[in-house]
């Protein structure tokens, strides 16, 4: 097999009658297939070869990566691009040597594919067992943050997945390096290169037409943020995993601990306040002792306070903030932002949470055990933490290995997604010629 | 409480600005979320007295329900309505009991609410736990056939689940009192009657809301012929588990026994051939020893055979066969017929299911390990079976209590889906101040 890069006219296969955008990207969706069932045959020892083979030719070609980025960086700032937008499409040489680096750590799990979920053996004899296969072919539709590109082609090929991608379009130079570097590592390693295909070179249209490739894309996985997704959740006919959106809360109860309530809603707002897990409203129990500290730490810390009407009351000295309304309640700030309302009780902060929360992660502060109870029983969240930072709420943090992304919805997998939420179960049931009565 | 029947107007909300369907199915859709949550906090003994108390009302109740039952079946009548259709349409003291003992079977089976699927504590402390919680709001868009809407009521509230229910119009008097059975059942149990309600009279729009009912359902679950199902799963927005089809392939090995192979032949398609895990063509290994047995078997059991030309070398004396075109390779039967095809190889088997099937089940018929190990590994459908009969692929023969339906996507849920698959899990991480460095 020789390396064919996506971009090439030859994809069209010959005589196909239509030459339009479908037809060329169902016509790479078949190579996926085709692809993908020979990476579901193939044993944990190749895809992790492939996996060290990518990490190391990426770090080769650090130099071509880096000058197709920089195209891509010039011409987002000649557009106007904000600055941290740009950041997320920047590559550097550390940000490089890291992407290897995760690529070798994901050669060092543990293959899901033919784990065993269940298994027995029947009354009438019949061998049965539920086993861990691949999905198949996995599309994924994201923002121009060329670390996805890596990321998903990974994890796709870990799980034993054929992956599409769609990349934002203002990384294309740098997609287009890393793919064909991809591509050349699976040859190299001996697996097939259209286990990763690029349809970027069909901008919109091609999105549009792996979002209703049913039959040929098994799951579709939209990265990034929410206007991205809810236009992916609405027009997709292929199954979707939503992920991402994270409105987090936490509820200081009247029994916190001072001392331990200062250092989670400082760990959960300022750690890291760009991610999904970070914390966007605080609730406050009438009269907590902890608020007054609590407030005076993120104000000192730099964190901007949105306050409803009460929780103004309890700003210590010194310490200032905006009025907040509805738009703060729903607001995901990504930054040094938090919304403060007092609530009168846990049921009027579950009611708040109930209207607000987007179903990511919710935490309570308490030394009240009927109302941690509480808290962890009535919350619809894919995460229900008691006295711990919401950053928890990660693959990582968690053990599950690699995460794909935090889901948000109910079906298949709900909050951290790791390998084994990349692929789907296999019934295998085996007999000496039992039939049914 | 009192009992409100959902036909009632006052269901719209007082001051709601549209009074159109939207509105109202909306409106029913957020009480069935308030009844949702009361539903998650029932333990098992509430559910399973819920479901008695529906059991013994809808035995006492018989008179009532064939009544309604009976006007529904003469207007199908006067309207053409085939003979099979009529037949799932049509209730008797018999069935009625059969879905009434059904309840009673499970409300003794095991709750699959908080059981824990994973758990450990971390290296930092925290102890994390993945729990089975109740989806929430369940939809069901479905034929007319009665009988499924006590099934997927009673699966639903054993889940802890509420439901919104759309049958077919052509048993809407039959479903009213059944509905209305189980509403009051619900209160008499000391549960909410909104766990279980109908959009019946919004006709073909209620469902087209519930389809695209974002955030209030959580999600639906068409059952009925390809039609019902590809409109559903083409129009919805809500997330959908697809069930059903079944184009069942049995492939004949050279090496399969003679006896096991008519033994298994004519149980996977005559025992019930109107079931979606009934066999509809057969595969036959050129010069495979059975070939003959087999069709002389199938064809005296009364199987129309569908044949390609070499298949119809094989048919021993007396036999016919309708000559097999590739609609027959396509086609669901569901009755007494079966297409038949002779190939060289394996691969050629392969190749064929590849082309044709939905994913449901296929078999192989073999004493060849190799052969077996490959087809267990290449077919790529949610049951894959050895040496034994496709009738096997069903909730209850496989163990799993009661079945919701058989999952033929990749996403959640594959194959037969038990309680379990009602469900979602949310992590609960409980910790005594644990931050993330």
């Amino acid at each position: 097999m020789t390396s064919v890069n996506t971009t090439e006219a030859e994809l069209e296969p010959a005589g196909a009658p239509d030459t339009g955008v479908e037809a060329q990207v169902h016509a790479l969706a078949d190579r996926s297939r085709t692809a993908a069932r020979r990476l579901a045959r193939a044993n944990r020892a190749w895809k992790d070869r492939a996996l060290r083979q990518i990490a190391q030719n990426v770090n080769a070609k650090q130099a071509a990566i880096l000058e197709a980025n920089a195209r891509d960086v010039a011409a987002g700032r000649d557009n106007g691009t904000s600055t941290a937008m740009l950041d997320r499409l920047s590559l550097t040489p550390a940000r490089i040597t890291a992407l290897a680096a995760a690529l070798e750590n994901l050669a060092g799990l543990p293959d899901p594919v033919g784990s065993v979920a269940r298994g027995q053996t029947l009354p009438n004899g019949l061998r049965l067992r539920q086993v861990h296969v691949p999905m198949g072919v996995v599309a994924a539709i994201y923002e121009a943050r060329p670390n996805v590109t890596l990321d998903i082609a990974g994890l796709a090929l870990k799980s034993g997945n054929a992956v599409l991608l769609r990349g934002g379009s203002a990384a294309a130079n740098t997609n287009a390096v890393l793919v064909e570097i991809i591509r050349d590592s699976l040859e190299e390693a001996g697996l097939p290169a259209d286990a990763v295909q690029s349809v970027d070179q069909y901008g919109r249209e091609g999105a549009n037409v792996l979002m209703k490739a049913r039959g040929r894309v098994d799951v579709l996985i939209p990265r990034g943020g929410r206007s991205l997704i809810q236009s992916v959740v609405t027009n997709a006919t292929v199954p979707v995993i939503e992920t991402g959106e994270g409105n987090v809360h936490i509820y200081l109860d009247h029994s916190a601990p001072v001392e331990m309530a200062v250092d989670i809603l400082l760990n959960a707002k300022t750690q890291r306040p760009s991610v999904c897990n970070t914390v966007e409203t605080l609730l406050i129990h009438e009269g907590a002792p902890a608020a007054g500290d609590v407030l005076a730490a993120l104000a000192a810390a730099g964190v901007r306070l949105h306050a409803d009407p009460r929780a103004m009351e309890l700003l210590p000295a010194g310490v200032s903030a905006e009025a907040a309304d509805d738009g703060d309640w729903g607001r995901e700030y990504m930054d040094l932002d938090l919304a403060v309302a007092v609530v009168d009780t846990l049921d009027d902060a579950l009611e708040h949470i109930r209207r607000w929360t987007t179903g990511h992660t919710e935490a309570i502060i308490t030394n009240d055990l009927a109302n941690a109870e509480r808290f962890i029983a009535e919350i619809d969240s894919a995460a229900v933490i008691v006295n711990a930072s919401t950053r928890f709420t990660d693959g990582g943090e968690l053990g599950l290995g690699a995460e794909v992304g935090i889901s948000t919805q109910k079906m298949h997998a709900r909050g951290p997604m790791g390998l084994r939420e990349l692929t789907t179960t296999k019934w295998i049931i085996q007999g000496d010629g039992q039939i049914r009565d």
